[in-house]
């Protein structure tokens, strides 16, 4: 088994290293190859998804991310920008589902902004189709207005579309992934203003004949913002499309107000994955040593259910990480009183410590 | 001055009523004339905004709004759904900025589903661009997908387009805002994913030029969606598109727990506008007498504020409505242990009582 290693930028490399630590401490050992993408890819090679990169990527069984993105290439044009190489890699390798799981850890209920009796126990999974929707349609570009009150200006525009396949396999996923949990789905659409997205309704309803087991309900983008706030524990698995899973999936994930935590795992048709932790780069605290790793290693315990299948292994380190909490051991993100402050490398020992 | 009354469904007639009442305690008077829209529109005279509708709204100087829709109609066309007639007016009206105040108001911050000190004494103005956007660019519909893996399937898909006169206009009403409240201006993109957002960053930071005084910065739609959540007390002014606004104002709004207590404006180039709750129809709880007219209420004092140049009795209201919750008046809604709770017409007579 391969898997490839891309550190990225910010602290990318710091909390890697320390999934990467956690990996070689397993009985078993995968085979680890490193290449640099994002802007790290840019410096190495002139472009954020080096082509040695992407082959390195799809001639591996998963793949370790770890974030990509710093100001300095903000100058950049935009094919360039490390951002890029995250958007290269959903395409090229097909991964069009992106599972996201928001779960708040009972000894971190203090983190989140929300009043702990709105969010205790919060255990949501949000399933993001990744490769579909506005970001990737075409047309797409500046072009001088067509017609209507501003014809003739210059305009910007952009193209949605979902196919019918790619709503059913996204679909399938979720109601599979809904019967492993609660056996709830709720598909959040704008129906009742998006030609595309009451193709999607209809596509998903026609889905749910195949999955009786499972209830399907159905809510507009706006009102899920809502629901998400307001009661996020009425949720048990929500799909939706590229777009509103962008803004939804993040939302939840502060909800617990532990973003460090939270790992994600994006899959193609066979299983095959990017695994990478929720957050960004951080480049205001890159190289300090204080970055949370523990989103990145719960990305790779992800990584080997879903894409190695070694959830005996992938157990193991989910166990670890609630150790190391049940310890007290906080990096500074989530640190509160009366807990243990420790930096990003003592965090990733105290893993390895705690697999034993 | 003429006022056109459109109650709507669900709740909306209640809530009007109210709100009517208040306007008719007013030491001015205007004239008021009410006329179905929704899906009263549809029972009246087959669509939810009848052409008689539309041209009284067109000939007053402002309308107030109730709110639109009711289960009951979910399985007509979409054209003839209750909702289209909000489209309908925005379009029809030239209404392109809506302006979402997103205010704690001290006695109830226990309503809301964040701890106190996240959101005690918010105050922020989300402007959501209200006439462009994927709401109403074209193409759109149900056609054979004409490339890629999935060519020859049936496809959803849409336009989103922003002409450069289309954010340049809405870049100045939130400027200007911004100007007489905190002077921070938050534009909201995603310009790393979208053309359309590239250009209206672009044409946003241009018309900055024109507004030194105010501090404008760029936020991804997705971070602004988590900052929302983490620290909403953060921003100023928010300025976003049409879809992009949908959720984030429904988002910001759900932070404070009491969404039956906002209001909202949708202006045209010339300040006439349109002024209805955030809140929706809750054909739940309608006929039940429990709803708060409060958000229609204050929905009334911005018209009087914007479209109608009655600043001071906008005042006034805005005041009664800070009485009457000093004086621990509740609907069911924002009920807590220790308040009084009242039904729908006793908080329109405590208002009026109080304007006094
Ligand atoms: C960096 C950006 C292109 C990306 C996205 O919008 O998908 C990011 O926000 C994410 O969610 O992974
Ligand atoms: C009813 C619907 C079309 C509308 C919208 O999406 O604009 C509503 O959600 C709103 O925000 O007023």
């Amino acid at each position: 088994m391969k898997i490839a290693i891309l550190p990225g930028d910010g602290i990318g490399p710091e909390i890697v290293a320390q999934a990467v630590k956690v990996l070689n401490a397993l009985d078993e050992q995968f085979e680890l190859e490193t290449a640099p993408v994002g802007g790290a890819g840019y410096e190495a090679a002139g472009h954020p998804l080096p082509e040695a990169t992407l082959a390195l990527a799809k001639a591996a069984d998963a793949v370790l991310f770890g974030a990509v993105g710093d100001w300095k290439y903000d100058t950049l044009d935009r094919p360039l920008r490390p951002e890029q190489a995250i958007l290269g890699l959903r395409k090229n390798l097909g991964l069009f589902a992106n599972l996201r799981p928001a779960i708040l850890y009972p000894e971190l209920a203090g983190a989140s902004t929300l009043k702990p009796e709105v969010v205790s126990g919060l255990d949501i999974l949000i399933i993001r189709e990744l490769t579909g929707d506005i970001y990737f349609g075409q047309p797409r570009g500046v072009r001088t207005c067509p017609d209507g009150p501003f014809q003739g200006q210059r305009e910007g525009f952009d193209t949605m579309r979902y196919a019918e396949g790619e709503i059913r396999r996204i679909a399938h996923v979720a109601f599979q992934a809904a019967q492993k949990r609660g056996k709830r789905l709720t598909s959040v659409d704008k129906a009742n203003v998006l030609e595309t997205f009451q193709f999607w309704k209809d596509i998903v309803t026609d889905v749910h004949k195949e999955y009786p087991d499972v209830a399907l309900d159905h809510m507009y983008v706006d009102n899920a913002a809502m629901q998400l706030v307001r009661a996020p524990k009425k949720f048990d698995v929500i799909v939706t499309g590229n777009m509103f899973g962008d803004i939804l999936s993040d939302a939840a994930a502060m909800l617990t107000g532990s973003i460090g935590m939270l790992p994600s795992a994006s899959l193609d048709a066979n299983n095959k994955g990017l695994y990478e932790p929720s957050h960004g780069s951080a480049p205001d605290i890159a190289g300090k040593g204080i970055a949370n790793p523990l989103a990145t290693i719960l990305s790779a315990a992800m990584m080997l259910r879903y894409s190695l299948g070694r959830a005996e292994q992938a157990d193991r380190i989910e166990h670890a990480v609630k150790a190391v909490l049940a310890q007290g051991l906080r990096t500074p993100d989530i640190f509160e009183e009366g807990t243990t402050k420790v930096g990003t490398e003592q965090m990733g020992d105290a893993v390895v410590a705690a697999l034993a």
